[in-house]
């Protein structure tokens, strides 16, 4: 039986790793629904690919041309445009694969869960902003959240066949460090966009790369991690981990701890969810290799010099709005950050300031989450500008 | 529910962390049946501290005496002597763990087995001598077989919840190396039996300590594993991990690595088989701190130097009385190694002789395999003596 998906965010890294599993198993999958922002020429590439019959290309800040959506549309017989919430809950779909950044996959998620779907999640805001609604959703309509994050991949393998809950002792996410791991406070405050844009062991989009130097990206899987396996947030433990090689491990009750290893490349997670709940071999990925390995190294982390990881827990930790105020303050610092605005270590600061100054509302509705998110944007804004 | 034990080969080493378990869970567990071999003293102890309700204590070197036997059954009202195998098929258990060591534990096993019951399994020869008789007669009657290896429990950790099978790529078990990894084939040849006896990590038997500084041991576990798991013996892969904090591994074909992380603690893996399915805190073990453990290496075992593993795995290859012959053989090389008759290499030298003059037979009934027993001590020592 041929699994049917509609890929959100198909031209970005994800999304394009994403349908190459796809392509190495032409009998297993079948691409329904393919959504877009930005990219309209790869999007394009895609569906003379992939035929699907839906597709999706309204970015909110800059609507496609009608001239060009009738081109895109022509390039297949029976294609037609549908919004990315339509595509999500769509009756022809199965999973759900959502590959979007930033808010934007939000309301597909919500959308697909609704309808009773699965959804394959690489988007961090949407369980960082409203993981409360998520899960519910999923829980009420019986869809599962598949994990496409290395890590949570890792703890979802790990949790396989296990009672998870009360049986859980830990979850213990490994983090690279990033590329500024031994660097002292005083050298991280001279770090350049460009320096930071350089991650040692992922090539990937250019938030998530600095989210990656800051340890941002870390402290929101920790919020993810608390949602995806209902797990409290002070039983998720972030180790660090330079090599990259365990993606993430978990701590039982009696004091086994199961880890999941492999080759750093988000294919094999991807793969995982799709395929799930079988395994298949694919030749296009590489296997780790022992004698390449010899040695794995283990350390605490140093919340002192990444204090973008504290500010998350903490977030996380008083819940409700908190993290929605956390993960739009930071897109906006990093925005800042990049565009040579503000200094590496002001990220922490314009993300900390904003959520002091926030008013916190406990179990927020969609509305209140973009409220709240449109409140810490101009609020981070401001901060950020002040220096 | 109550658990109802039996145990046999309660005085060693692996018995005794099992009664320590046990003691730990006085709710969980009901010790109905407990054999021992020439540890009457000890046996007594547990005997009046357990209440169990059925005793076995013939060895068949050294029967016990009758007024030993009378004493021994007035320590607990109602108690009574049977023999091993009625023990391990009796009505009122419903797991038998096998601690006992050497061919005393197969026909107990098999006894187990054939009255439809699962059984805890530490006791090595078991599934080398009898790998095929065991798992058909527990397939037909439904009975399980729960490691308590700390290597085999972590594979069976790993695959817990996994479709097993086709999606295994590798087996890959863990060795520390044992006290002589370091050692040039010329130090080898000059270990004594005192040095020998001194195990880095595991507090053991004198015969495992030997078999662990041979690596005999870790082939006698690849013949294990591949019963145990239904692994092919050439997707079976040791590797050398000094640390002994990966207790083993699973490569699956999407190259997807899980592991199983602990204390060298062998009351860990025997409390996951007596409480398996479930998990259960408890806080007499101790916990694996990553402050502690820092780096964890792995390197490719050198088989020139530890020739008894390539013995082991190619017995293991040919099946049938092979590794009846591999291990009889070694016991009787070790003893003489033990006595100072023969040298440290002279072990392999012993085994892979006596393998050499055998002609072997496929798919041995229990007489078969006890005739190639007695037949393959019968060699060893003869080439042990000779020199």
């Amino acid at each position: 039986m041929m699994k049917r998906l509609a890929i959100l965010g198909s031209t970005g890294s994800i999304g394009q790793q994403t349908l190459e599993v796809v392509r190495a198993f032409p009998d297993r999958f079948q691409v329904v629904g393919l959504a877009a922002g930005r990219n309209i020429d790869s999007l394009a590439t895609q569906i003379r690919q992939f035929h699907p019959r839906l597709v999706s290309f309204a970015d909110e800040d800059r609507p496609v041309l009608p001239d060009l959506v009738k081109a895109i549309l022509a390039l297949v017989a029976g294609c037609h445009q549908v919004p990315m919430e339509e595509m999500a809950g769509h009756a022809e779909v199965d999973l759900v694969v959502v590959a979007t950044s930033g808010k934007a996959g939000l309301s597909p998620s919500l959308a697909a869960l609704k309808a009773g779907k699965s959804i394959a999640l690489a988007n961090k805001e949407a369980l960082v902003m409203a993981g409360e609604l998520i899960t519910a959703e999923a829980n009420q309509r019986g869809g599962e959240i598949l994990p496409l994050d290395s890590e949570h991949s890792a703890i979802w393998q790990c949790l396989r066949g296990e009672a998870g809950g009360k049986e859980v002792a830990r979850l213990l996410l490994t983090a690279s460090g990033g590329p500024f791991l031994r660097r002292s406070g005083q050298q991280l405050a001279a770090v350049t966009a460009e320096e930071a844009l350089e991650h040692p062991t992922w090539h990937m989009g250019r938030k998530v790369t600095i989210d990656s130097a800051t340890l941002m990206n870390k402290g929101m899987e920790v919020i993810e991690a608390h949602w995806l396996f209902g797990i409290p947030l002070d039983s998720i433990e972030v180790v660090i981990h330079p090599e990259s090689v365990v993606h993430s491990m978990v701590e039982f009750v009696d004091g086994s701890i199961k880890a999941q290893l492999g080759i750093p490349d988000m294919r094999l997670p991807i793969q995982y969810a799709l395929s799930y709940p079988q395994r298949w071999p694919n030749p296009q990925l590489g296997r780790l290799d022992w004698k390449q390995v010899s040695s794995l190294s283990f350390e605490p982390v140093d919340m002192d010099r990444f204090p973008c990881l504290r500010l998350a827990i903490e977030a996380g930790g008083k819940g409700g709005t908190y993290p929605v105020v956390l993960s739009a303050a930071d897109e906006v610092a990093v925005e800042l950050f990049l565009s040579g605005d503000i200094g590496f270590l002001d990220i922490a600061r314009v993300v900390a300031g904003s959520l002091e100054r926030h008013q916190g509302t406990a179990h927020p509705t969609l509305e209140e989450i973009m409220a709240a998110d449109a409140w810490a944007r101009q609020v981070a804004l401001e901060i950020g500008r002040k220096g």
